[in-house]
């Protein structure tokens, strides 16, 4: 499934996005603690897309992409693979126009995963777990209903929308030294880029990465894409492999890629739930994990943290594994 | 130990801690959540005080009874005995005033608790794991050290503080129909009842009881304190008797108790984590657990409901169980 990737966003479909999907979406709060700010020696502001509609920024993107088609194109609804955060989404979205998804998954998703985006009125077809599987299916189900693909993180309406996170973050809290965002395709991080390069130039954007996926590491190294291969990290929403949308912005707005190791992602989301009391994802744990790895880098420092999302399976948590 | 237990705090009490601790405490969030509505049908308003410091409710009226001592009285510190969040609220005030805290522990209690405590600079006594040990001990540490004893829910100041909680609910969501607070030893529900019958009157006030524990429910039936004997209750934060002076102002003022089953605590928590992504303590959920056992009853109304904390063992949790 091809898309339009090379549309670059800028700074104006990020305002537009922000004013387009406001009544939709949870403006989030950002959080600060001080035990932890005391414990680095930093000021942390943390933005919460833990709080977002279906617990995670991907709802942002989504929103955007549903909202910014003609008429004409939602008649037809709209269509995307995935086994997490960006079906959930879209279905909402989708049910938020009052349009259909067709949502592709690989039928090893969680149980609760597909209740949740069949829960939201979308068609969930299933396929085999491999991503020439995915896609394929995808493209039959597109030629089918002509829905049209959104993709969950090239689309450049789903980089504006995700783009309203720092958008907010930077409003709100001023003279940031730094943000840190995670970056597994790239939706965010790019989002986040055209944002804070335009409205707080000085802010130094970091990208956490873990690694066991540290494929945008690699490729922001050597100023081409390397695919990801065989990724493994308990940050299970940062395996895919970087876009090439994605990267064009992340080359050329990015300060740096830091990547942590599991442990630190682990001990930095257990640090997050006992002082914070919220719940947030291995994911979004990369961008405490980078402070946890570099403390001495950033004292001093006031830094927002773009936490990613919430959604854990509490069953087993990663330090009981 | 006995502690002059019948001045019964008035509002303007509640209203004088409020300023007293403001600089000490955060002034918690009240949390709304859209699909935890839906699926009731009703308005509810989350004060969380998950996200008071150390975690829970305590450190108000903790913060609010060391504040309210003399400098002489001050001098000689505070004391109590505590294996719960007492113990750290009492700590952590005392270190804010810069005086000393005088904690005695059961030998039994968790390293993490103990660490905490003597993290905030407490002095901490272990002691055999009977209620008869710990006021032994207690009385030992107070003769020896002439420090003050703050009783974690009878004294009065201590429930002053505890209604701060409630008074900035109802300052920011008007017109509540009822309010609903977890009840143990009867602290936060008095000094919520205290706040609400003076500043709301017409929003009635119900307390949310195990079943495993309920000893308000039964004295209040009954006109009298009727002592727990063997509670037994997930929420480990409401195993206590009821005191007398808090018994006075329930008698007066609680529209109604409402005792739910573990089961649906456990339920509640559950939801409450994975909807909203906060973490709240068993002992908080029974606020939510009484409304998924009467949902009728609730229907088309706005409900403040007090989130007391959210400590929480993470290597086990009650679903785990």
């Amino acid at each position: 499934m091809k898309q339009n990737t090379m549309i670059i966003p800028t700074i104006n479909d990020v305002l537009t996005a922000s004013e387009r999907i406001k009544p939709y979406i949870n403006i989030t709060p950002v959080l600060t603690n001080r035990s932890i700010n005391d414990m680095f020696g930093s000021e942390l502001f943390f933005k919460c897309e833990n709080f977002q509609r279906v617990g995670a920024f991907k709802f942002r993107g989504a929103t955007n992409a549903v909202l910014s088609l003609s008429e004409e194109e939602a008649k037809r609804g709209v269509a995307t693979h995935s086994s997490g955060n960006h079906a959930q989404a879209l279905a909402l979205a989708a049910k938020n126009r009052g349009i259909k998804a067709y949502i592709v998954m690989p039928e090893n998703s969680t149980k609760p995963k597909v209740a949740a985006t069949t829960g939201y009125g979308a068609v969930v077809t299933f396929c085999r777990t491999t991503l020439q599987a995915r896609e394929d299916t995808l493209e039959k189900v597109v030629a089918r209903t002509g829905a049209v693909f959104i993709h969950p993180y090239k689309n450049p309406n789903v980089i504006a929308g995700a783009g309203t996170a720092a958008l907010e973050l930077i409003n709100e809290c001023k003279e940031l030294d730094y943000i840190i965002a995670p970056v597994g395709g790239g939706g965010l991080l790019s989002g986040t880029l055209i944002s804070a390069s335009s409205l707080s130039p000085k802010t130094k954007v970091i990208a956490a990465e873990p690694k066991g996926a540290d494929d945008a590491y690699r490729s922001w190294k050597e100023g081409k894409i390397i695919p990801s291969v065989n990724p493994n990290t308990i940050a299970d929403g940062l395996l895919t492999s970087l876009g090439e949308i994605n990267f064009e912005i992340i080359k050329k707005h990015v300060s740096e890629i830091i990547t942590v190791s599991d442990e630190s992602i682990i001990k930095a989301m257990r640090l997050v739930w006992e002082r914070m009391k919220i719940i947030i994802e291995p994911s979004s744990a990369t961008v405490l994990a980078v402070i946890m790895e570099n403390q001495e880098k950033f004292a001093g420092s006031r830094i927002g943290l773009i936490i990613s999302g919430g959604n854990v399976d509490l069953e087993r948590l990663p330090w009981q594994m």
